[in-house]
């Protein structure tokens, strides 16, 4: 058994953990293959530890980092602190921690489309990291494609001609 | 006995470490299950590494760094460099330090309002920090709820129809 | 046998790993002196913690960390963050990670012009990972002749009636 | 004997690092309990190393880090970064490192006014050092004082009728 | 015999690393007392790792790395990630490394000027190196009085009546 680990934010106005975890669970080998760890902290400055903590106390091989950080001068500088946290814990663990943040300005005032941007977003990240656990090469296969999470894919550029890839 | 660590400054201008001991020794199991160790340092760029002594020097579970950053472009800049000291000093000891900031700022002129500011946010991290030792449960359940420290909770963006998670 | 590591994403728009992997395949010594390791992760923040997984857990001697930044504000504080981790994955690992970034916005929106960068960046870089390999010699030889990826070579500035450098 | 550190730099237009010595050298204690190590290095970026060798290598228990950041766009970089470095050195080495920082621009283009800061502070912050060894408690007691170094002590917010703090 | 690390780039357009081994091969005690190794790497991000090779690897006691980042808003990032680069891998190793960077902008368009500005802040800081090996002494002597690196020294702020320093 392999363990997601999810962690979000009691400051965030969306159930963002709720979301990645029903994403989870949805999947056919949830309970069979791999199982979910859930912590909740106050704020997204306290999600790397968190996240460390789920590999390095709780064995769990990708981590999920859901937060919404405000739209505030001060907001952006903490975002890009707790980003930080969240790249060194990746690097400290040797573990991914797939950051998935959705800024409160991408709703743009409108708590619907604020809604629509968490649910695809966590969503589809979750399935990444499941993806990233048991499916590598398909990550390899959608390379330069283009792919976007919490808005639709911006897509690859039209290839010229003659074939740029061929390995 | 658990310890929680309380480290704040001589440069605040609130006795911010005197609000979060008072509101943890009011706790009914203070004594019982959780005692608190408190530190003073000059600066709040000097809190991290005093944090991560609690810590390790003095076995704390889990510590308030509290710091009142000035509104000058040069304090902002400091205050980064505080921020990402705490975020490092979690990430080497696996442990949580919740950074509770109360910039100069946001008493927009007034020292009563920063007062109250600093006494509400003050207080509810000594709860969260309390709460993540003894009742990690209470947190989840509060996930995506917009809850705030210093200021009303914004609250959760009203759900839509359809119930978001199930676990 | 030595392994050069590639690791590239699914945001980026051109299969840049592609033209790296490409690029190192058309070697002569490909196969017999070296051959290369590929992982394609979701986005540029994801590319540090997989770099160093190739080097840890791949044995991969250098690695080709390429990336797609977008034009926005926050596109370009994510790109900051990704680039420090790759700084950060070098530093644990003592093992050099080439940083191939074509930001979006180099492409002015002509999107053969920004194809044209991504060719020549990447291509040019994974030639220079080769050498750095297996010809450091040829790297000293170039010392200070304003070499570039992604555009034509600024080359250096002419040098005065005294030769600068004698060894 | 505990061994207080000083380093400074070149690059500062006053000498730093003799306004702390100096006040150490006069407290009743030198040469009993506390004896002064002190490096000096060429700019405030090569602070920090030298900091954690003064810790490491020579057994301090504290350095104070005395640079003098000049005022243009690059200088303010360079001093984060120099005060990044210096915040790490004390997260690795789990000892305080005083960062006494005066930049040019305090002055205000007038050089007795750079001196005067410079004096206050480097003494202020010694005396500080000396405190955090011998006697902690003194920084408790002064903890939301306002406290200031280079220039005159902001104060505490006037505390409303009931008492805050009672521990 | 001592080891001095002179690590440049293919990126700048002037021969840092040559005029920093010049100079170092001009000393009397060249080749008796210590020796120089070289690298040189793409760009100025790639510094830090291998300076931190030569320390680890190579044996050196410090290095020298030299590096000219480009005018450009992008560039600026970059040079902020590649010292932030350099100030990690002195902390991690515990051995200095002197951060030489001549950025295009102090050229003023003129490149004459920035030439002459290479020549003299590469000279001088490989002076800088070999003192800070053989003669730790001569720098706390010139402590606080202003020196600088491409330009004529700013000097010492002038010293009121009474003596600062003592010791």
């Amino acid at each position: 058994m392999k363990w997601i680990g999810v962690v979000d934010t009691m400051f965030a106005r969306v159930d963002m953990g709720g979301i990645a975890v029903a994403t989870l669970r949805a999947k056919q080998d949830f309970g069979a293959r791999f199982d979910v760890a859930r912590r909740t902290v106050p704020g997204f400055k306290d999600l790397a530890v968190a996240a460390k903590r789920l590999i390095q106390l709780e064995g769990c091989e990708i981590v999920l980092a859901l937060g919404m950080p405000g739209a505030g001068d001060l907001d952006r500088t903490c975002a890009h602190e707790a980003s930080l946290g969240i790249m060194m814990a990746q690097l400290i663990t040797t573990t991914p921690i797939l950051e998935v943040f959705v800024h409160e300005q991408e709703g743009q005032g409108d708590d619907a489309r604020l809604l629509a941007i968490c649910e695809d977003r966590c969503a589809k990240h979750a399935l990444n990291a499941h993806d990233m656990i048991f499916d590598a090469a398909s990550l390899i296969a959608r390379a330069g494609q283009g792919v976007r999470q919490g808005q639709a894919d911006a897509g690859p550029i039209a290839i010229p001609i003659r074939e740029l890839v061929e390995n």
